[in-house]
């Protein structure tokens, strides 16, 4: 940490932060310049959070330098992690393909999505029962229904489920029926539900906030680690930015930054970001490229009656072009398609 | 709602939206250009959102014309109305001055913090015992303990108290003791704790998340409205940009823009927007003049040793500045002190 | 300057830092921490930036501390600065209204705007004969017929003249016509322009780069100085966020953070900014209120025929209710309207 | 173009819209909704802009439905172009790779820079003659000097020069040495600057401005194009969001996005982009599967003594894995190295 002063601190502010610091046990290392007096710490930082220095007089600001996220950094965890999911493994080697509705609508919109999933490779099924929508008039998913579906559908089909959940108080039903835990974006800030989720036992799959640093997001899933629980898969689904041609503005940059502080695995969601059929097979091209652990897709029978999100699902054609590239281009980078990985849950 | 075409859509596709349209009751007006054929619906919007025509073949794009949002538009409730917690009002006629702790720490914290605000003319009291916070390791609050202090300390200064509720499992107990429940940025699109509040029986501050549309605010207050409570105070906190000078940038101009199209009283917090103690004072004084129904500040007897957000706490002279600019800016605009207008609470 | 080394430095890597440091001349402090070490320079920051040190091995990051302005700061020069415009000032103790038409069209039109403007209490007129437009297909202002219309009309009303100059190779002539040389938002950055106005002997009306931050807007101002000119008025005039309800944001709080770091006069553009008529006078008073030395808006006889910028022109009711503002709102934060100041130009 | 009528809009205020327009020869088709009436117009839409729609009585807003552009449109042009520089084509079969140092420091700088851009695979050098550069005490480049030192690198290595333009004062001398103009982000929206490099006779590599749009930007192009100048090769280089972690955000998503709506070739900068070097070898690969027609990415013989941007230069075993990816990659994605391709210039 470091604290800058301001031009007109007196002497005795500078003493003040020196023993505000040394009174828990940290050393003050002061800079003298010619217009202003930087003061570097050192110790333990959380136990220099509560000192508030930047209310303390003459105190013009304090720098953080540590990442403020211990857990999931690879700081004291250097190796890159691997999260299994229903025996799918998420990781530094492999490539993971994600597929399904937005929404479960029916039983066999359900099942046919899931089918046309698996056909184009992908290994694990999406899928949302609780869906958190803008407008309260909108179609908010089929709750518990919707999970029973899931439930079926992956004994028909054989593919592990992950689904959203959006509220504390739902945890217990969703787990009984889920192999993973979606966090979606709207959802990343809500504590509680992240400590929730942290202490439900299951894998977690944590969307970034649409308005939330990539500092924030890791921060999030500390909330998760803390709880206890280290099967935590970030998901990048773009972020808000005033470009009005996509949806969002997928942050690709944003999977080698993760991968470069954080040991979890990193997947990309090109469908949520574009929110634009015709940019999803280009934008899962980049993102293998780019060195995501795995991409998360839409796929719907039929968009043209889908309750949500209809425009950006795939089918037919783009859907081939995706199982090629996810089947050509991460060998081209060094991975596996997850697929030939896949082991027994225990 | 209008239906922008491909420029390579057929006629046949324009027929197929025709027919849509008009298969659920809506009617369809078709304009051919030169390079794009447009179609503009007349009916019921709720009916034409299930028909996804954004996916059909041919459309190149659907604009909505109409606000998403009915309880709280002006369109059908012309007149703004006035919201009142604990006897003072919120209102197109009045200026409401909200202070208090960013977190409750202890009873003497919080009683000096309402006392200061009391004579600093505000008449509400607000303080956090419930704290969402970026890092699991920083002071979340002091929880129910936090509520009953702000219990006694509305006993001893007769402010009412706002509170924010961070979880829907929450809201029985905070019901018990706050007037007024507030919903922080963070939670502006739980939508599972919209729900709640807006069953809750209390009125509501729906503070802006910092990423989030004015249209997107609204529905997030349609949500409450909906559940039966139209007692929503909205609060423009300030939204995410790329200014680092501060914390977030205050959108002043959401006041005015809201007062256009929702009959709400809206504040504005600028303690949290701009994240500096020296901004509170003149961005105080441009909510007042901009028009808006209020203003939120922090206070705390003794910012260097605040547990939250310390850094923008008022006290001393510009206390006395603030208090001032609320007593003298409110007339030049045509309003009056809240204070001036409280009623007994029934 | 604080340069901190990464995690995996060496005692090297630390060494060859300081090396270089005072290679130059300067100090270096070292701080050692348990994970990292931070490194305080002192001395000549000039001298440091060519070091490149954020390319020496083991080097994670360089933080500035100081402000990277030199002549516009009030480091050095505590006392806000007045700038004087054909006898009218912009400073700390007066309130400058500027309005005009967005484009000159015709002598008859800017004449009757000017006096418009002039009824309303304006005392300078603005008013555009070289237009930058995003389309090359929309009206790009009259040029020098136009500069010449802006030269006949301030001899009939004594307003001085502030108008935009977009291209270095225009400045001799804007300069025989101009009173104030505008430098727009597209142009910012156009440091060619910038250096060209920054020696043409005439007052700035610097705009803010709509995409940039408080720091860059400065160093604009810098860029002018550091050629000679220190007659700068800053402009405040909205910077783009993801808010689509108005044109740009208008950043409010950029008024009280320029002034505690700059000794320029700092004025709002809520024409511009808002892009919305009905906005323009409650963001006006907003920016009295805040502390702005000044506002500058557009109007127009008859918005409905204007070649430029048209939904955002006052006149009639809302141009009275800003009068109104300008003639009430200044006295309440401790200033006087500029034009009882006015003094006959030299 | 679509008018929506304000919902208290009365028939007169929509007969005087549909008189207008008719009377510039344009067709009106009236919708009229229970709440609101909206207006399709069928014609030239230049015609239409000169209206002023927005600002008559009634009118709420304004759609816009075509594209603002003409000559950079895909709609007439439906073949993707390639543009050729020096014998080398920018286009949609290949992927051209360019590379140099940020800045022309010094002949042996430069020479030594082409010769590892060279031995990587670049096909073009890029180097600053002129930069702009935020800090007026920053280098500001050689000048006419570094172009000269350019001409002579490419007589000795056979590479055509890309150089940065800051100036319409500079294209006489600009063009004498470089075989492609460079217009830099900050000049993005420089209108004079794009006419004279319009009108120079020489291939424009126009880079998007950080803070503006996809469309602004096929607007900046088309100013290019109206000059009669169709070779102008886009360049997506970051945009300006919240996200600290990178300098800027490259838009990955505006290559597909381009692609679809314009004809013109469109390349990455990843080095600018991300402002890292440990980012700039992911993100060239990103772009290759995007999609990108070509990349451009600093590179420096010794990063630490550079004059500009050091951090994010490329050497070593950094370029040796980016040299791979443009060998590998754009077979995966159906594209050959431009390098193949290339013919005597004429």
């Amino acid at each position: 940490m470091v604290v800058v002063m301001a031009p007109d601190a007196t002497d005795e502010d500078i003493a003040r932060v020196v023993e505000k610091v040394e009174g828990v046990g940290g050393e003050a290392f002061v800079s003298k310049g010619v217009v202003r007096t930087i003061i570097g710490l050192v110790g333990d930082i959380d136990s220099f959070h509560h000192l508030n220095l930047r209310s303390m007089s003459g105190v013009a600001d304090v720098h953080r330098i540590s990442d403020p996220y211990k857990l999931v950094s690879r700081q004291h965890h250097p190796e890159r992690s691997t999260v299994w999911v229903g025996g799918v493994p998420f990781g530094p080697e492999t490539f993971t393909f994600v597929a399904g509705p937005c929404a479960v609508e029916s039983p066999a919109q359900t099942l046919e999505a899931a089918e046309m999933a698996k056909a184009a490779g992908a290994t694990l099924l999406r899928g949302g029962a609780f869906k958190p929508r803008t407008s309260p008039y909108a179609f908010q998913g089929l709750g518990v229904r919707g999970l029973e579906i899931l439930s079926s559908v992956r004994e028909a089909t054989g593919l592990p489920i992950v689904t959203e959940i959006t509220d504390a108080r739902d945890v217990k039903v969703v787990v009984e029926h889920a192999d993973m835990l979606q966090v979606g974006t709207r959802n990343m800030a809500n504590f509680g539900l992240l400590q929730a989720v942290g202490e439900a036992g299951k894998p977690v799959l944590l969307k970034r906030g649409m308005n939330s640093t990539i500092e924030e997001w890791l921060m999030a899933a500390e909330y998760i680690a803390q709880r206890g629980n280290l099967d935590v898969v970030l998901c990048e689904r773009g972020i808000r930015t005033f470009e009005p041609a996509t949806r969002n503005t997928l942050d690709i940059s944003a999977v080698p930054v993760v991968q470069a502080t954080s040991h979890l695995p990193v997947i990309v969601d090109p469908s949520h970001a574009a929110g634009r059929k015709d940019l999803v097979v280009p934008l899962s091209r980049a993102a293998i490229a780019v060195g995501a652990d795995g991409v998360i897709v839409d796929v719907h029978p039929d968009p043209e009656s889908a309750l949500c999100d209809g425009p950006q699902a795939l089918l037919g054609n783009d859907l081939r072009l995706l199982a090629q590239a996810v089947r050509q281009l991460p060998p081209a980078v060094g991975r596996v398609d997850a697929g030939t990985r896949v082991r027994t849950p225990v």
